[in-house]
């Protein structure tokens, strides 16, 4: 018979075993700091009509989005987590409880064009507080909170919550007279990082802003955190949307540091819009410390309106997402995976040494009933190869039971990893086993070098 | 602005949180179990290209693929978790450690004709052991002991793993002089349970076998579990194929017993085939026993070749699958679920008291940092409002903090089920909660009725 390549498609990922339970680690501890906040697993469906999909329409997410027709039915398949969202609570509506706190961590397709690095079907895991007609502000100084949370508890240390308010950006610009310029000045700033003070200004002059505005903007923008409400309050009394934008980011930085984010993992940028029609209040970006060059990995805000293709509902929300399969992805490549940490399939390979495998039944069936994961090793093979399969696979220990264990009641325990090898009865056993793997699950899965601190 | 009216696809399913709740539990119990047994999660693309996915072409499945074209790429989403495993394993094989077991839950697309409880988009819970070139009976044996943990492990006690080996019946039918007609027998014999053993004799003499046949094939198949090695061992040594079934199937109900596997809990039923051309040894069959009519609610058995159409590599495997969308739903139309059993998305609400929420947001950081799934309410609604939105969500206690508790270093907690309230200290309440917390999701999901048992 002739043999069909098999080959995943080019710009998909998949992971071998190892990878694989390091990448279920990652989005099991992001679902479990999610759900300490009170927010919901939610999931919706993978296709959706192309006319729900493409409510808002338009731009580079139509060209890249994976649309088809089933019989009479014009399906695409969802590109992100936001418009299912917002289809579903507009559907829901009366059955939900607002605020309204969900999670999801689920695929989304876009037909990129196939580089390194970047994927045409990868996971986003996102979280949205939607209210109904309002949502307090308090919501918005969560989130951060939640981000450090998250990170910290994957063993990242060195990472800055960006926060801004698009309101004072907004206000701003409304104050020196540049309102109609706003979407131009916005795309320039965001490049301050990337090109410096003084290239952006020569940006914004070729924009047509005037000389001395050019200065002021890149002052004011420039502002480090620590003289944010200095600065911030010089503008006060001028503008209403300014203000308020004032007073929300001052709040916000106040509750998150009641929230116990510590002062080296946020700062505020005035830079930051995040797109220029939906955040409509703080915006979030975080960045790995040192590689800026990654670009943001968390990222979000505050919206006025989530579904308002489908409701006259008015329901606001504030949300964020990790881009989970970039993320990973990137933390690989730059060296941030504990390399001490082997992830494998079995805490134990229970390896039979008697014809009758009856006693290694019964020790599996036990140890199992202890929650500890053990693997029966059957196959016809020798020692040495019994031995390798437990190695390549990671698996921590092996217990060999003959006729003499059998006969004392008791296992040999293996440590693979120090090759110490004792006699013990079942329940010592599994007592060692349990120490090193409960150990081991407790740990970070990020491991910062050195001089990345 | 005119809007598009939000609706999920029909055929697909989502859930009110709630429910998700539970199904997310459901599937947690079954990726624990797995993981149990040494399976390592698996999670390959949804997308796969057609040419891979219909490798083996025809049928009911070519029809109801999802598959489109993407630019140049003829594309089809995945109808099975298992052709997608072939790929993968053929592609991979260099870099996997055999015998390979992977579980995988994931969602698969048939793009049926609608009709109640059954979807276009489900989950299918599958595990697999894959041998490369041999595989050993004893993982046949271990998979009843898997499936019956599994279902135990969610609460259910009244089922039924049904087991056959293939290489009886297709000895049996070389035995009797069957063989030619051995594809229309076995589907005749699958519906004894539903017709009867008189309407089979009856179908089978319609398909032109002599009456004595049709005596001996009926009475061959319908011996129960009691009689099973008795009957076997009539026909011994007259067709190899035929020995080693019997071989193979008497070992598996041995080993079975020596994992642990109750007598109530599983039976031989000769009638099962499981499809005709791509299982060669055992064969399993879970029903629910209250309930036969919703069929087999877990599937599979041996099969010689995994990956024919993409290696040359002789990969045998034994593997089951759980249908888990349409498992959900059935046992929610039938009462299976424990409605005392409420899923909440938090452990407790947090309702400052005070107009400055430091102490609050405080209270809320200590409690998620020793794991309670807490969140803060601080929208301005009635108090009235506040109790409702716990209630409403199902969670379990509130947490009251005003100005009294503030300073005597207290907090009022309440328990919404019992009605009690307490002056506590936070270490106090924290402890409350996770008393009630840790014993319910230990708890079971499934409560059978009494007239069920």
């Amino acid at each position: 018979m002739e043999k069909i390549k098999p080959r995943i498609l080019s710009g998909f990922m998949e992971l071998l075993p190892g990878e694989q339970l390091r990448f279920e680690a990652m989005a099991e501890k992001l679902r479990r700091v999610y759900s300490l906040y009170g927010f919901t697993p939610l999931d919706t469906p993978l296709i959706e009509s192309s006319e729900i999909l493409l409510a808002k329409g338009g731009g580079e997410t139509e060209k890249q989005i994976y649309r088809f027709t089933k019989g009479d039915s014009d399906l695409s398949l969802r590109f992100d987590l936001t418009v299912p969202l917002a289809r579903y609570v507009a559907e829901h509506a009366n059955e939900l409880s607002f605020p309204f706190r969900r999670f999801q961590i689920g695929k989304v397709y876009r037909g990129e064009r196939a580089q390194k690095g970047r994927f045409r079907e990868f996971y986003q895991a996102d979280i949205d507080i939607i209210g109904d007609g309002q949502l307090d502000i308090m919501n918005e100084a969560e989130i951060p909170s939640i981000i450090y949370r998250a990170f910290s508890s994957l063993g990242l240390k060195s990472f800055v919550i960006r926060i801004n308010n698009r309101k004072i950006l907004n206000g701003f610009f409304e104050i020196i007279g540049e309102s109609d310029r706003a979407g131009d000045i916005m795309r320039i700033i965001d490049k301050l990082e990337k090109i410096g003070r003084d290239a952006v200004k020569d940006l914004l002059a070729e924009a047509g802003v005037p000389a001395e505005r050019c200065e002021e903007i890149t002052g004011f923008i420039s502002t480090p955190t620590s003289l944010i409400s200095e600065t911030l309050k010089k503008y006060l009394g001028r503008n209403e949307v300014y203000d308020l934008g004032v007073d929300e980011l001052l709040t916000v930085l106040d509750s998150m540091r009641s929230f116990g984010v510590p002062e080296e993992n946020f700062a505020v940028d005035l830079t930051i819009a995040r797109g220029l029609d939906y955040y409509t209040g703080t915006v979030y970006e975080t960045v790995v410390t040192a590689h800026p060059e990654i670009g943001s990995v968390c990222s979000g805000g505050r919206y006025d309106n989530l579904a308002e293709y489908y409701t006259d509902r008015h329901l606001p929300g504030v949300g964020i997402s990790i881009g989970l399969t970039r993320l990973f992805y990137v933390l690989g490549e730059n060296g941030y995976f504990d390399s001490e940490r082997i992830f494998s399939p079995a805490d134990v390979l229970i390896i039979p040494m008697t014809d009758d495998i009856q006693p290694a039944t019964a020790l599996a069936t036990g140890l199992r009933d202890l929650g500890i994961r053990a693997q029966l090793y059957t196959e016809k093979k020798k020692f040495k190869a019994k031995i390798g399969y437990a190695d390549k696979l990671g698996i921590p220990f092996v217990i060999f039971l003959g006729e003499d264990e059998i006969r004392d009641g008791k296992v040999s325990l293996k440590n693979l990893r120090t090759g110490v090898q004792s006699s013990l009865t079942a329940g010592e056993a599994a007592g060692e086993i349990r120490k090193f793997t409960e150990c081991s699950s407790g740990a970070a899965i990020i491991k910062e070098n050195v001089n990345d601190n």
